[in-house]
C-alpha cells in the first residue's frame, strides 16, 4: 500500500534567481493539481536576494496526474521565471554503475545497502581493472565488466561506453584511476567519488600517508562530485575521527575505512534521494 | 541598512493537521502582501497525513504590511485548518529570565554570547539563590534579584511575580531548585532547563557521579522543556563526548561543564530564532 | 620477520592492590629476561593508592624465554603482590564464538574485519537460530550450526556444549535470546554483547522504538559484557550520532546499524589486543 | 591533604633512543627512592626500536627526597641512555603569558578555566595590542601590558623583555601578528597558538572565509606549537564539527569560537599537565 503511495509520489529540484512568489506559484500548482506537499525544503543564497533552491516532495493523488502532467506545468512556470528545474519519479530508480579498484570495503558497503533496501537505486553493472572484484558481483547478481585499465591505458573509451548506455550517475567506490576532462565530457552525468583524505588537505595520493607525517589529531574521509581538476569537485559529505600519536599508517587506514564507508554511503543516499544540488563549486544538501 | 530589513522581517511557526494546499495558502497571502520567503522549513510526523509543522521566515517590503495586518492574515486561515500559529517580528527580541544557583560556567557563556550579539534577546533579570551572582551581573549592567530560596522554602511566589512580570520564557542556567505544578501552571510560558546528564539516564541528582558508577563510556548533557516530571520534558539538543576509564569525578565534571554550555546555548539559539516548536512529549527543532 | 618477531611478543594483564615497586618488579623481570617493553599502560583507581592495572606488551628475544617461563616468572611475582595475572602470546590468536539471529550486519562486519587481517583472532563456529546465516558461514568457510532455539526453548544445552569446546569467549552479533545465569555460570569465559541503544537508556526490547518515543536527539549503540542482569553489564565502547525530529523509525535502525558495527568491532578490536579488563561492574579499556 | 601529596608528586618525561631496560632502570629508580608511581604511560615509534617516549608521574612519601635527588639520579641514567627528560615538581605552576589581539573568547575561556582551578598555572600577564583588554585583565587581578604593535611595527623587543622574564611559555589566544624567526629564537621557549582552520588546511588570514568558499562540510580549529613556518608547527589538537551549505560566514565564525576554546583549552591542559612531548615536527599527547 505504501508501494502504490511510493508510485505516485514526485520530488521537485528547482532552483533559479530569488523573487518573490516563487513558493506560492510552486505550492499553488501542486495543489492545482489535487497533490499533497510531504516536504519542502528552501534554501537562498542570500536572505534578501541572491539563488533560490528548492525540493519539494509530493503526493499526487489522482490518476490523471502523471509525471508528463507536472513536466510540463513545471516548464510553464520554469520559463516565466526563468528557472531550471528537474522532476523525479520516487519509484523510478537511479541507474548508478559503480567502479572500483582492488580495495573492495565500500563496493561491500554500497551492496549491503542495496540488497538490504536501504539504498533505493539500480546497479547495471561493476566495472573494475581487478578481476578480484568478479566474486563479489557475480554473488550479488550483478553485471560484472573487466576493463584492463592502467595508468598507462585508462581504457576511458570502453568505460564510456558501458557507463553512456547503462547510467544515470556514477560512483567510484576506491577507483584508482583518473578521467581526463574529454572523458567528464563526453560522459556529461554526475560522478561521486569518495577520497580517502580530508579535502582540500591531503589530495593526491597517498592521503593517510600525508595525514600520518604531518601529524594530525582528525583524520577524515570525503565524497564529492568529479571535476576537472583532481579532488577538486564539490564537497557531498565528509566524516572525521580523532586519532592519537599511537595510530600506525595501518591503523589509520583501517579506521579511515569506516570513515570512507560513512562518508560515501551517506553521499549516495542524499543523491539518490534528490536531495543535492550542485552549484557552481559547491553542493546544496537538504 | 540589514538592520531596516530585519524590521521588516516576520517568522511565522504554523501547525494543525495535515491536508492539501496548506503551503499553497500561506504561500499566497504572503505573495500577496508583496512579501518575500526568506526560508520555510516544513515537516509532516506521517508523509501521508499525520500533523503538519512549518516555519517560514519572510522579508515584507511594504510599510503598510505591518504585524497587525499579518496577525489577522493568519488568524483567517488558521480558523479555516483549524491551526495554531505564532508570528514572531524579527526586531522585537524574547525577554529572557535567567535563574541560577552556585555554579555559573552556563551563566557566563550566556551572558558572553548575548553581549557579543550571537544571541539575540532581552535579558530582563537574573535571579539566584546565591549571592555571588551579584557581581557577574553587574559586570553586564543586568537586574539581579536575590532570592533566598532553598529547598525547604523555594520561594515560588517570589520568582513567579518576577518572571510573570518580566520574562517571555526562563532558562535555568544550572538552577538546583525544581518548581512545583502549582507554579507551572502559573507561569504559564515556555521554561528551559539544562540537565547535565544524557537524558533519559541519569535523572535527577548527582548525574555525573551517576555516569561514573555505571562506568559509561559516552557522557552527555541535555536542554529540555521543564515539565511536571522531574528531567522528563520535551528535549531540544543534546551533546556528548567519549570518556575513558581514566576519568574522575571531577574530570567528568569539567568536561561535562563545556557540554552543558554547547547544549544550552544550541538550545537557547534554536528558540530565540523560533526555529523550536513543541508538540506532546518531543521537539521539533528546524 | 614481523611475523617471527610477532611470534616472540606477549601481553601481560597485571591487576592489584596499589603499592610501591610494582612496576619496577615486572619491568626488572622483563629486562632480567633480555626482553623489551614495547609499550605499558598503568592505571591506578586512586592516584594514592587502590587498585592497580597494567597491560605490558614486550618482545622476547631469546628463544629460551617461553610461555612457559614467563608464566613462572609472573606467577612468583603475583603470589608475593596478592596479584591476578594473565599472559597471552600474541601469534595465538582467541577462537571466538559467533550466535547471530536474523539480522546479518555486525556478522558481515566482524567477518569483513577478520577476512581482511584486520581483526585477529579465530572463529571456530557461527552458531544460529536463522538458517539464513548458512549461507554467509559456507562463504566464509566458517562451520555453521543451526540451533533451533526460540523464546520458549533457547536450547542453551546445546550452545553451551559448543561454546564451551570450542571458544575461548563468545560474541552475540545482535543475538536476540538471553541466556540463564545457570548457563554463564556454566560458560564461565566473558560474551560481549551488542545492544542497539544508549545503556543504561533504553534496555530491553525495541530500543531504537523507545528512542523515537522519548524524542531524543542523540542516540547509540553499546558494546558490553553480558552478565546475569539484562543490559546491564560492563560497559565496553559506546558509539553515538546526533538524529532530528524528521528521523523516522526506519531511519534511526538505519542509521543505528553503523553504530552497532562500529561500537561492536572496536570492542572486539580492544578485547582481542587484550586490552579489556573487567573489574567490578566496569572496564578498563587501555 | 592532598595538597600536601600534589607538593610531593613529580612529572618525569623522558625520552631516548629504544633500548632494553629503561622502564626498569626509571620504575627501579622509583621505587629506590621508596616512591609510587601514579601513573606510567610510554610510546615507542617502533614496536621493535626506534624512538622511546615516557611520561611517569609518581609520588615521593619521604620528605629527604626532593626534587635536586631525583634530578641527580634521572642525571645519571640519562647520561647512561643519551636520553633527554624533564622533571617536574606538580605544585610548581609553569608561569603562562597570554598574548591576545581584539577578539577575547579563547582569553575568557581561560580565564575562568584558571580561576575556577581547572586550568593549573600562574597567568604572569595579558598583553595586548588591544586597549579593550585591559578591563578583563583588571577584572582577574593580571597585570596588561598594551604593547602597541601593528604589522608595521611588531614590536617584538618589547614582548620579548616580557616574555622572558616572566614565562615559561607563551600561548597566543587570538593573537593577531606573525612573531619572526628572530624573536622565536631569541625566546627558546615553547609557545603555542591556535588557529581558527583545520590545518593543513586554511592557512593564514581568514580561514573560515576559505571554508566557506571551498564548501566544505566540516569546520575545524588546531592548536599547535608556533614554528617558523606560519600555522605549520607540530599539531597539539584539533576540533572539528558539521556543517551546512546554510551556513553563513557569521554562522562559521560563531561555531568556530567554541571550537578554538574546546581545542586551546584542552591542548593547554595537557601542555600544563606534561602531557605533551614535542618531537620533530609532531607531538606524542599523552
Amino acid at each position: 500500500m505504501v508501494m502504490e503511495k511510493d508510485a505516485r509520489t514526485f520530488v521537485l529540484l528547482f532552483q533559479c534567481q530569488d523573487t518573490k512568489g516563487i513558493v506560492a506559484k510552486i505550492a499553488q500548482c501542486i495543489f492545482g493539481r489535487n497533490a499533497n506537499i510531504i516536504s519542502l525544503d528552501q534554501y537562498s543564497s542570500d536572505p534578501y536576494g541572491g539563488d533560490f533552491f528548492m525540493r519539494v516532495e509530493f503526493f499526487a493523488e489522482d490518476e490523471a496526474v502523471t509525471g508528463a502532467t507536472l513536466e510540463a506545468d513545471f516548464s510553464r512556470i520554469a520559463a516565466e521565471l526563468k528557472a531550471e528545474f528537474r522532476l523525479y519519479e520516487k519509484t523510478k530508480l537511479l541507474r548508478m554503475g559503480i567502479l572500483v579498484s582492488k580495495l573492495d570495503h565500500c563496493l561491500l558497503d554500497i551492496l549491503y545497502l542495496w540488497r538490504s533496501g536501504e539504498l533505493k537505486v539500480q546497479i547495471p553493472f561493476i566495472a573494475s581493472n581487478c578481476e578480484t572484484n568478479r566474486r563479489i558481483a557475480a554473488e550479488y547478481n550483478i553485471p560484472f565488466h573487466y576493463v584492463m585499465a592502467s595508468r598507462e591505458d585508462r581504457k576511458e573509451q570502453e568505460v564510456l561506453s558501458l557507463a553512456r548506455a547503462n547510467s544515470d550517475f556514477l560512483v567510484l567506490a576506491r577507483y584508482m584511476l583518473v578521467f581526463s576532462p574529454e572523458f567528464l565530457k563526453s560522459y556529461g552525468k554526475d560522478i561521486i567519488n569518495i577520497h580517502h583524505g580530508f579535502l582540500p588537505s591531503f589530495k593526491g595520493a597517498h592521503p593517510y600517508r600525508q595525514a600520518l607525517e604531518k601529524g594530525v589529531k582528525v583524520i577524515g574521509a570525503t565524497a564529492h562530485f568529479v571535476s576537472d581538476t583532481l579532488d577538486d569537485g564539490p564537497i557531498i559529505t565528509q566524516a572525521v575521527r580523532e586519532v592519537s600519536h599511537k595510530e600506525t599508517l595501518a591503523d589509520l587506514v583501517h579506521k579511515g575505512k569506516n570513515l570512507e564507508k560513512k562518508a560515501l554511503s551517506e553521499a549516495l543516499q542524499a543523491y539518490i534521494d534528490h536531495r543535492v544540488i550542485k552549484h557552481k563549486d559547491k553542493t546544496i544538501v537538504f
